[in-house]
C-alpha cells in the first residue's frame, strides 16, 4: 500500500463503521478491520475523525464569461478552493460558442483548463446554445469522448426554445446522455424587469422581485412535462422554490427519472439578503426565495426528493458586483461556494439535521451515479482515492481570510461551522491539510464519463 | 482470514465493483482489490458471479397460530427455506397474547424459536393486540431488550382502534421504536363479506371482492394521518394498491418518515389468480389487486417510493387451504414466499427492470436501516458475513420439488427465473449451495436491535 | 293577486333585476316588469330594497336532547328567531331513539313540533343511531312519508361504525335519499380528551385541542372514500377545516356528488375565541379552527367548492354552558345562529365578498335542490312565497336584546352588519317586520320532500 | 303583451316549472302562473314542450381568414344556422390585424358583420396578435365601446409570447376585462410536425400525433400559472384533455377565477375519427383526444369544473379540407358546430346525462355571466326574449340536408338526437320553426357588454 488511513470512522453513502482504508496507485485498494500489519509507505491516524469520500461539486462556472466579465476563479483557483473545502471533483458548465460543435466546446475548454492547471480532477458538462445546422448531431461525438451531460438554459440570451429543448431531450435519449436544465421563465423575467425599470425599482431587492417563485415553478413544471412525455431523464439544477419541489416529488412518485439539485445558498439564505446593504453580493439566479420555499427544500432534502447539493460557484469581484449597486440589471449574477459546500452540509449532519451518509449521498455518491462518474464519489474498492478526513470537533468561522478562491469576498462571511475538513486527498495525494493548500496546478485531469449501462 | 471470496463482483446497495472479500470470525473483515496473498483457511472463487449481502425478509409469520391452525413453517423450516433462497435474516411478527407484556411476548417467542432451531438469524417484531391495564407501558422493556419494532393490525379480531393506534404511535416516539401497520378497513371488509355470504358468493374470487382497492387505500391514508399528526415514523406492510402508493408518495414529498413495503406476490400476480381453479391457494390478505395497482407498485419500486420488499411468508398446507374451497372465509390467509423473494427480485434486476444495487437496497440495506438491524444488510467491514454468491447465468424454474419449506405446495410453481443464488453464507458459515441446504438447526440467533441514534 | 311587491330588485340564485312580484294563495304567481295594473289585495313598495327568497337553514337542532339537557330553542322559539332573520324554512336533525323505526322518529318529532307550534315551515332529517334488527329497512317508509335525508355521526355515543355507515349509504342509494355526515374521528377525540384530562388541561381552549384539524380532515376523507366507492351522493355538514375542503374539492373534480356545508361560525371566528373569558359559550363541535382553515373556507365559498351555509343552531343557556367553565367536557356543545345566518351572509354580499346571487345559492337555492325541497328556495313562479325584503342601507348591531331566540346570550353579540332584513313573508304571510315578530305559533308545516327524479 | 307562450315547462339555469311567459317589446315582461287573461297580440301553446333561453355560442369564427382561405359561414349564414339550432347569440373571435388598434378591429368587424346581415344578435371578442407600439393600451377604448373580452393564442403565427400574455392579463385587470386563451404549446407542435413530415407521416391521423395530450396540458398549466400570479380571471377555450381538466379543478379549488369551456366535438368524438376515411373533415385544433380525456371532460361537465360549452364553429368546404387529404398540414383547421351544439347538449339532458338546468347553465347562463352579456342567457324578466321551445319527444337525425350552414358537409352527419328545438325566438321575433329558417338578414345587432360591477 502507498497510504493507509487507520482507526477512522468510514462514512459511506449508507453506512458508518470503524475500519482502516488502504490506498495503492491512487485508488482505494482495501477497506478492512485491521491493516496495521500490511506494509505501507505512509500511515495516517484518523482516530476520532471521520473518513469520507471527497465531494463532487457538480455545478461550477470557472473562468466563465458572463455578465460582461469573466468569473473570477479560473480552473486552478476554483479547484484549489474546492480542495481546501474537501471537494475533489468539480464539474464545469462549459458554454458552446455559436456554430461550435459540442465536441469542439469540450476540447476548447479542456485545453483552457489544462493551461490553467486544475488542482483536482474535473469534468465538463456542455451548455447547449446553438442547435442550428446539425450541431445537435455532434452530441454523439462528445458522448464518445466522455462528456455525457449537457445543459439547456430556459433563460438568458442563449436560452433554448421549448422545441429545441424537446429535441435536445430526444437526442440525449439516443446518445445515452443526461440533460440538465436551468428552469426559469425568460419571458416573464424580462417583462417584470422592464416594468420595474420603468418604475425606477432597481435596487438589488428587485432582482428577487423580477424572478419570484412562480417564474421558477412554472419553468420546472414545463421542463418536467417534456421529459415525462419522452420518458427521458432530466436533472434540474439549483432548485430554489416550493412549487419546483412539489413538481419533482410528483414526477418521482410516478416513477420518472427526474433529478433535482439545490445549493447551499438556497438552504441557508432567504430573499431577505437582497435587502442588506451589500445585497448585490448575493445576487445570483435563481435568487434565494422566501421562507416557505426554504422550508420545502429542507423537507425535500431530508425526504429524498432532492438528489444532490452543488454550488453554482460563479464568483465575481466586489468591483464587478458594484456595477449594479444601483441597478440590479448590471450585477454579474453569481456567488462563490465551492469551498463552503461540503463543510456546510457536513456541519448540518454533525448537528443532526441529516445523517452523515445522507450528506455523502447528496455531495458525492449521487452526483457520481447520476453523471456516470464511475471512478468517484464513494469509498469503495477500486474507486479513486479522493478522501476527506473530517474533524467533527473543530469549530470554524468562514472568512475571506481563510478561503482559497481568487474572489475578494464571500457571501458566507461569518458563517460558523461545527466540524471541518482536516485534510483532503486527491487520488491518494494530499492536497489540503489544516488550512493550507498542498496541491499543485495541473494535478487534476479531465474525467471521461459514460451513462451507458 | 477464515474465508476469502475472490474475483467476484461485489454488489453493495449503491455500487458494483470487482474485489475480494475476507471474512474473519463471522464478520466481514476486508474488502480489497487483492486478497490473494492474505493467509486464509478457505478460498472460494466467485469469478463470473455476483457477491451480495444476504437478504432480510422483514415480514414472516413462522409457527403462527392463525385461521384455525398454525402456519406450516416453524422457525427451523422457515429459516431453512430462507437460507436456500439467499435470505439470511428473517423477521417474525410475534403476536402478543391477551394480558401479556410485550417483553413476555418476545421471550415466549424467543424460547419457541430456540426450541425449533432456526437455521439463520432472526429478529422479532411484536404485534400489539392488547393495550389494557398499562400493557403499552411494557414497550420500553421490550425496546431495552432489543426489540424496537411493533405492529398494529387495522383488521382481524385483534385489530386496534384508531385511539389505541394513536397511543401506540405516541409510545413509539417516546421509546424510539417504529410502528408497522397492516392497513385495511376491518369494518368494511366485514360488511362486504357478510353481504357476499348472504348472496352465496363464496368462491375464492370473492375474497378479493370483499377487500377491494379502496379498503386498503382508505386505511393507508388514515394510518398516515395519525403518523403525520405526531410526526412519528410509520412503516406500512404489504402495500398492494395504487391509492396507498399515492398516499405514501405524498407523505414522503412532505418530508415525513413514512416507509412502505410491498411483496413479490403483489408485483407478480393480480387478482385474476383468484379465478384460477386453485385460486384458494393464493388467498392472502390483503389480496392481490388489479393491473393498475400492480403498475403503480412497479413505478413506485423504481422511483424510490417503496422502501422494502418482504414476503408476508405465512404458508398453510393444501389440506388447510381446501377448507375454503367453497367458502373463502374458511381459507387460512397466507402463502409461502421466503425462498422465492430474493431470487425473484434479483432475477428482475438481472433482466434490467431495476439495478442490482436497488435490489440490495430493497431486500437488505433498507430493512436493516429502517429496523435498526445494524449488523446486517450490507457488505461493509464489520457487518456479519451474511453473503450470497449469485450466478447470473443460471436458469431456474421454481417447483414444489426444489423448495425447502415444510409447505406442500407453492403459489410460485412454474416461475422461471434467470439467475439464481449459488451459495449462501450466514455469519461466514456455508448454509446453502447449489440446491442443498447445508446449515443446521439452532445456528440462528435472535438479533437485538436499536433505533436510537 | 293577494300581494304584490313592487319596484324592488329581485335577487334570484343567478340574477338581479328590477321587477314586480305577485303572490296568490301563498305561492309566487307572477314576476313581471309591471304589475301595477293587476288587481291586488295588498301592495308593498320595495323601492331601493332587494327582494330575495327566504333562507333555508338546513341544519338546526330544536328541542334537542344533548349534553345532559335540551337545546333551549323549541320548534316555536327557533322558528320565530329564524323568521326574524329572514329564514323561512328550517331543517331539524331529529335523532332516532334506540329501537325506533325511522318513520316513527319522524312521526314522533312531527308531533312534538306540531305541539310546539312552528312559526315557519320546517323539514326533518333523521339522525340514524340504531341499525339493529332491520331498522335500516325502515328508511323506505320514511322516504315514502317525505323525509329523504338522513344523518350519520362519526362521533358521540350514537356514532355509527364504518360498516354501518357503508350500509346506510347503500340503503340511501336504493331509496333515493341523501346521507349527511358529521365527520370527526371519535376515537382520536376520546384519546386526546382523556390525555388532556389526565394533565388537568380542561379549560375551554382544550376543547379545540382535543379536536384539532386532522381529526376532522381524516374523517371527511374517510366518509368520501365510502361514498366514492359506491358512487353515492354525500353531504358533509359543518365543514370547518382546510383538509376537508381539499378532500371535497378533489372529489368534485372527479365528478362525484359530494356536497359540503359550512356555518357562519367557521367563517367568522377562529379557535382563538376559546381563549376568551367566555370561551365556553363558543364551544360547539367541530370547534372553530385556525386561520389557515378559515381562509380555505372562504376560498371554497367563493370558488364553488362549498354548496351551502347552515347554522348547526343548537343553543344552550348560559347557566348550562357554565357547567363546563372549568371542564370543557361538561359544556353542552352548540351555539345559536339561526337568526344571524342570512343577515351575516347577505352583509358579506353587500360588502362585495360574494355576489347576492351567490348568497342566495348558498342559503336558499342549493339546500332546496340538494334536499329535494322543491317548493322552496327560489323566487320562481309556483314556489312558496317565502320572501325577504332586504334593506341594503340599514346598519344593525347584533345583541341579545334584538334577537328572538329563547336563549339568553349569543356568540354574535356586537357583530356589526351592513344591511338587514326589513320584512319576511312565509307563504305570503308577513311574519317579521322591522324588528318585530308578526307570525303565530303553528303556522309552519312539515315539508314533505323527495329526491326521486 | 306582444307574445305569450303558454302552458310550457319553463327551464331556467336552476329550475323547471310550469308557467306562462309574456314578451313585450322584445323583452321578457312576465313569467306567471296564468297569463291567459292578459291581452296579447299572439299566443303560442307550448303544452308538452320545454321553454328555454336561447343558447349563446361563445366561440365561433365567422368569415374568418385562416388556413389560406376564409371560413365558409359568414355572419349571415353562421347566425342563420345558429338560429335553426336554438342559438340566439354568437360570439365571434375577431382577429386584430398587425398595427391595428383593438377598437379598430372591433369596428372593422362590426362593419363587416353589418354588411353581411346577421340573423341573430352577436358579440365580438378580439384576438390580440400585436402588442407593439402601445397597441395594448387601446384595450380600454374597446372596453368602453362594449367589448370586454380578448383572446390570446399560444399557437399559430400570431401566438403571443409568455411576456406578452402576462402583460395582456395585467391590462385586462386594469380595464375590467377577461382574457381567453387557446392553450397549446406552439413550439412542441412545430417540432413534432417537422419530425413527422420528415418521416412522411402526413395523413390526418398525424394531426393528432403532432398535438397530443401533453402539449395542451402543459399550456393550460402555464396559462393558469400566469393568471394565478396576478389573481386575474382567465377563460380557457376548447379544453380537450384530462390534464387540463385537472389543472382547472385545482385552480378552482384554490379559489381562483379560472373558467373553462369545452366543445361538443371533444365530448362526442375521440382521436380515432382521424383514422376514418374522411378523417380530414374532423381536423380542428386542438384535436379530439383519447378516451381518458373524453371521460375526464364528462366528469368535469357534471361536476361543475367546466363552465361552458361552445363550438369553435369554423367550417371549411369539402374542397378546402381536401387540400390536406395527403398532408395534414394543408387542411384548414376547423369544423362546423353552431347548429348542433344546443340540440346535442339538450339531447344529453333529455337522456339523463345532465339536468336541463345544467344544460342551460353551460350553454346560456354561464357564458352570459362570464362575458358580461347582461341582456341574454336567462329566462328572467327584463332579459331579451331569446327563447327556444323544445320538443323533448321529437327524434332528429343530423344530416347535411337539414342543416342551415353554407358549409357543404358536417362532421355530425348521422348523429341521432332525442328531442329537438321546435321554434326559436330572437328578441321576441320568430326566427326558426320546425325545420325552416324564418328570420331575416340584418335582424341581429352587436351586443355591447361590460364586466364592471
Amino acid at each position: 500500500m502507498d497510504l493507509i488511513i487507520q482507526n477512522g470512522a468510514i462514512v459511506t453513502e449508507t453506512q458508518v463503521f470503524q475500519a482502516d482504508l488502504g490506498v495503492k496507485e491512487g485508488k482505494i485498494a482495501a477497506i478492512a478491520a485491521d491493516l496495521s500489519h500490511v506494509p505501507c509507505a505512509q500511515r495516517v491516524d484518523a482516530s476520532g475523525k471521520l473518513v469520507l469520500p471527497g465531494a463532487i461539486d457538480a455545478h461550477t462556472h470557472l473562468a466563465f464569461p458572463f455578465g460582461g466579465t469573466v468569473s473570477s476563479d479560473d480552473f486552478f483557483a476554483g479547484t484549489r478552493a474546492a480542495a481546501c473545502g474537501g471537494t475533489t471533483t468539480v464539474f464545469d458548465y462549459s458554454g458552446q460558442n455559436p456554430g461550435e460543435s459540442l465536441l469542439d466546446t469540450v476540447k476548447r475548454r479542456e485545453a483552457q483548463a489544462e493551461s490553467q492547471g486544475p488542482a483536482v480532477d474535473y469534468a465538463l458538462h456542455v451548455g447547449i446554445t446553438d442547435l442550428s445546422g446539425g450541431l445537435l448531431d455532434t452530441m454523439e461525438e462528445a458522448v464518445d469522448y466522455g462528456v455525457c451531460s449537457f445543459k439547456v438554459y430556459m433563460v438568458y440570451d442563449f436560452a433554448v426554445s421549448d422545441g429545441a429543448f424537446y429535441q435536445v431531450l430526444q437526442k440525449a435519449q439516443q446518445t445515452g446522455s443526461l440533460i440538465c436544465v436551468h428552469a426559469e421563465n425568460k419571458e416573464i423575467i424580462s417583462t417584470l424587469t422592464a416594468q420595474l425599470a420603468a418604475q425606477g425599482k432597481l435596487s438589488p431587492w428587485y432582482h428577487y422581485v423580477s424572478r419570484p417563485e412562480f417564474v421558477a415553478g412554472e419553468a420546472a413544471r414545463r421542463a418536467i412535462a417534456w421529459a415525462k412525455s419522452l420518458n427521458a431523464p432530466l436533472y434540474i439544477v439549483h432548485l430554489s422554490d416550493q412549487e419546483g419541489v412539489e413538481a419533482v416529488a410528483q414526477a418521482k412518485a410516478q416513477g420518472y427519472a427526474i433529478y433535482a439539485e439545490t445549493c447551499p445558498q438556497y438552504l441557508h439564505f432567504t430573499c431577505d439578503v437582497f435587502k442588506r446593504e451589500n445585497g448585490r453580493n448575493f445576487v445570483c439566479s435563481p435568487p434565494m426565495k422566501g421562507q416557505a420555499s426554504q422550508d420545502a427544500l429542507w423537507r425535500a432534502l431530508k425526504g429524498g426528493i432532492l438528489d444532490t447539493v452543488a454550488t453554482d460557484h460563479c464568483p465575481f469581484l466586489q468591483s464587478e458586483k458594484d456595477w449594479g449597486k444601483e441597478d440590479f440589471r448590471k450585477i454579474p449574477n453569481g456567488c462563490s461556494g465551492v469551498e463552503v459546500m461540503y463543510p456546510y452540509i457536513l456541519s448540518q449532519a454533525n448537528q443532526g439535521m441529516i445523517t452523515f451518509p445522507r450528506a455523502v449521498q447528496l455531495c458525492a455518491a449521487n452526483p457520481a451515479r447520476i453523471f456516470g462518474c464511475s471512478s468517484k464519489g464513494s469509498l469503495a474498492v477500486g474507486k479513486d482515492a479522493d478522501i476527506v478526513i473530517y474533524d467533527p470537533r473543530k469549530d470554524f468561522t468562514v472568512s475571506q481570510n481563510n478561503m482559497h478562491s481568487d474572489t475578494d469576498h464571500t457571501i458566507w462571511e461569518g458563517l460558523r461551522l461545527h466540524g471541518y475538513p482536516h485534510s483532503t486527498y486527491s487520488r491518494g495525494r494530499l492536497v489540503y491539510q489544516e488550512g493550507r493548500f498542498l496541491g499543485q496546478p495541473g494535478w487534476g485531469k479531465l474525467l471521461k464519463r459514460s451513462l451507458k449501462p
